[in-house]
């Protein structure tokens, strides 16, 4: 008999798992954008694209409406109720005049209590197979909602380090053949 | 008259900049990983493809072969010597063996006294400008070394992000649509 290898390329979603990625996304941004030249924190990649600034201010409106809220609907509610509609815009007024440290900070405080929301509702694993009703996916579970919420964490950590990479696209020179970040080619 | 436009989407190498993301990596990189599940660090996208650990392997080789000592050959040779080729699977036999956190250990003080080290160069403008020569690319120069290396951290923070996201693909069920970092398109 030969052992069957382990499949590194996907894992059956497991909650602290989950907060293991969840908890550490406040820090991770403190690391990398905490006291850049705003001339960073402000690029984007042209047209409506977002800078890392406007992505912070898009984490927060999150913790605020999207994850634990939507959670909440699934535990009281099921998929009887859609969730409300996710505003991908509504970040930039409430952003609007503020710092960057102030954005981290506020980030990172919601994220804190969000998690500890997230612990006091003591989830089983038939309670990750609840139903929700997300208003243009349609069915999903709270066990996909939550994998999605860390997901979505990576989802913009790439983002900012892509944004901030392309800065450089003409300063790299012949090496940009060989930075899959600016040449946009992934693998 | 209008006032031009700032272009958020390109930026001009200056090496305080450079440095700025350079210093952050390490601290980055830490917040990210240190502490997290061995399930999360070793995983991978598949094949030949690296893990987490892997690339912080290849993160300290490339502190130890790759940039400043590029950037000696340059100001003491110029492009009448061409680099020596970098090893990209020098790593895998380096890093046998050894933990997450003692990886994260070594790159962190690496980069501190590389950074140490370029900054004794006290490079001018001129300097900047000065020719290498590249084993494969041919005709480089030390401002796009420098470019480089701050490009290439970003390029393996996102490399990261998505081995992780991806881990995820089948649980977030029907968010994966939503999610750019695991249906791979970019914008």
């Amino acid at each position: 008999m030969t052992a069957t290898p382990i499949d590194r390329t996907r894992r059956r979603f497991v909650i602290d798992e989950a907060i293991a990625i969840l908890a550490r996304t406040p820090s991770t941004l403190d690391a990398l954008l905490r006291g850049l030249p705003e001339s960073w924190t402000l690029a984007h990649e042209g047209g409506e694209t977002w800078s890392p600034f406007d992505v912070m201010g898009h984490l927060i409106h999150g913790e605020h409406v999207d994850w634990i809220p939507r959670a909440k609907i699934i535990l009281t509610q099921g998929d009887t109720r859609a969730f409300d509609r996710f505003d991908r815009s509504a970040h930039f007024s409430a952003s609007a005049g503020r710092t960057l440290p102030d954005l981290l900070d506020e980030f990172a405080r919601l994220r804190e209590a969000n998690l500890r929301e997230l612990g006091s509702f003591n989830l089983t694993n038939s309670d990750l197979d609840r139903p929700g009703r997300h208003p243009e996916l349609g069915a999903v579970t709270l066990r996909q909602l939550l994998a999605t919420w860390a997901t979505h964490d990576l989802d913009h950590l790439m983002q900012i380090s892509r944004v901030l990479a392309r800065q450089y696209s003409d300063e790299v020179g012949p090496w940009r053949a060989y930075l899959r970040i600016i040449s946009g080619t992934q693998g």
